[in-house]
């Protein structure tokens, strides 16, 4: 039987597992911070690539890092799942050089559905952006056992 | 009194303008198709580095793709307007060198709110993502007047 | 092979089959007054029982109208079709006695899953609110072959 | 200086104010539970004019409680709140008879926006939806001082 401890770790190595295929994981800049059994939690520094006309983080890089800390949350019992809609609002702007965080909770799992809720904060908890997701599981592994 | 012709080549300039100014614009290869009053066509390629851990294009790009599209349509009428929230469903997947086409409709308007749909498909009308974006105007223009 | 008049006769009597099978239709006051495949426009009188603390309609009433005309489109080609998510935007307010109208479209058909906009509106046009529903179809239909 | 206790009984008599104002309060049988600064638990037993055409509760009425809860929870400061936008993901169904609880949490607050997380479950936490509201305060009051 898996401990918490094995769970918690497992996590973590199907979330790296996954950033290391991304092509989105370098370009983005993401890091991993924290991932845990129905959690994550990761990073991503807004560059000036990333900014919209008005000089601030395009919505669709903040939904991208969000969507990104969702899919690592969604992952995490290693079987393989993907985003089937979500919604965000947006609370505040983000400038060049701020440093996100984008953290997901598992809200409600039920058959092959997950709900996450998704919360982006800049530098001193200041939120940015509320993300919820609906995940659906398929029938096999992210990482093949060994 | 604007014409329509002259409110769409508004809508266009103002496009033009924005795309002109976003970071993520030649950073995510987002061509202009047509822009109206209330309406917006784009497209963009998807790359490999756009694309997730399983090969296909990542979530965030697809919703980034919408949500310009929308901030064209939302910003037609030259009054500066932001994104306030977004919802999206995913329908099917798209892989690298798929030409991806957005299509922003404005749905309703009422005071300084408005609802816009927005639909991401492929080659041959293949739908990829259906988007809903409600913005909010603030009370100045995109553009100065000549 | 099905004809269009078919088909939208089919669709009619689906939502007149469902309506006639709901505690909510009777409850609501909830007429049909167009079906046909893939789309559904229903109406329903605002009553003082619908009323939220500030004496308009509950956005909860709302929302239920809007799911009636999004489920009588999705359930019109006679498969059994369920709402998995929704997502709404409250544009205006609506009073008692006044007659709402939900128009529901559908947007996207892929696999199982059906994307629907359904608009509702006051007199002259009024927009109350938008909404946008994910669908999922069962396998099976919801009238038997006679 | 307004103590916890004090904000949270405040929080309690404006969502009986607003219960209490309610034609839809009866007319759904909402019990309050327990409200405090941010946050509302409420319930309400199903009953068969609450039913769709499949005899489970109609998504209507499922968003409609989880919608009041939304509604005690943002209005919690005394600050009259509307809401502005929603979404709604549908785990599993509930039948006749079935009390269910709706539980709103405060997940965000940024200017005049607000972003809660309302979870409806049934009897042993099952669950049945998660909601996700966008709030707008007004510059007035719920209740005058007295």
């Amino acid at each position: 039987m898996e401990t918490v401890a094995e769970a918690d770790a497992l996590a973590r190595r199907v979330a790296e597992h996954l950033l290391s295929r991304e092509g989105t994981g370098p370009a983005w800049g993401i890091e991993i911070e924290e991932v845990r059994e129905g959690y994550a939690r990761i990073a991503m520094v807004v560059r000036p690539d990333m900014l919209n006309g008005h000089a601030i983080a395009h919505g669709g890089m903040i939904f991208a890092l969000a969507d990104t800390a969702f899919a690592y949350a969604c992952n995490s019992r290693n079987v393989s799942t993907v985003a089937q809609a979500a919604s965000i609002v947006f609370l505040a702007q983000a400038k060049a050089g701020e440093r996100l965080l984008a953290e997901a909770r598992e809200q409600a799992l039920s058959g092959r559905s997950g709900v996450y809720a998704v919360s982006v904060t800049a530098s001193h908890g200041r939120k940015i952006a509320e993300f919820q997701g609906l995940s659906r599981s398929l029938a096999q592994p992210v990482l093949e056992p060994p």
